[in-house]
């Protein structure tokens, strides 16, 4: 007996679909966004007594723009697979694509329009 | 002359294919992984002269987390379009679509398996 090709037969390659992907993919980009939160509280309460320059003000923002980022992906790809979509040169609707994603950054490049930088107006919001 | 009308006529809902889609939801996490870069640097120098209890340790690890875990997503997308999927509901190879992520629980996710609780040997690792 072949043991080789009993192995080969007895394991195909296995697969997914382009749609399970999809939502494995926002699946996990929600446990990203639960970690995220988790650290975000973390370096919050780490930083409370530390005196933080404008400059690392800034940089730690960054967090919580990123984590309003994945939030949007997350959402941007459920709006995606809920249109139903058979093709995936199929054309949707770009509204229902960015519909509930607040962050303009994100709605701009979804549109193929340049984003701006997001540090900008960084320094008018709190730490979260 | 009916201006409402010709503006209606003039903007056509705008409309972006599935393809298109997923291809800049991948730039825009690649955004996000840029912005968790610096606010890790940031954290790591805030709280580098700072006594962290290994709670605190734990939690702020789950930005290196996250930070990966949004790396492996782009990753999963970028390797699904380079198949050249033309269905939603095709087939592809699985291994195929995760290839390059290290992340054992972004694997088990798409494997359809149990992601395990990522913060166990949190304390057997460097900050970031």
């Amino acid at each position: 007996m072949d043991m080789h090709s009993a192995t080969t037969q007895g394991s195909p390659s296995p697969a997914i679909t382009v749609q399970d992907t999809i939502v494995k993919a926002t699946e996990i980009l929600d446990m990203a966004g639960d970690e995220l939160m988790i650290a975000q509280q973390a370096v919050e309460e780490c930083v409370r007594d530390f005196p933080l320059t404008d400059a690392e003000m800034r940089r730690l923002q960054k967090l919580d723009v990123a984590t309003q980022t994945v939030a949007s992906v997350a959402r941007v790809l459920r709006n995606l697979m809920s249109l139903s979509p058979t093709g995936v040169s199929d054309s949707v609707s770009l509204t229902h694509v960015y519909d509930g994603v607040t962050l303009g950054e994100v709605v701009q490049v979804l549109k193929g329009e340049h984003a701006p930088d997001v540090s900008v107006a960084a320094g008018e919001i709190d730490l979260f």
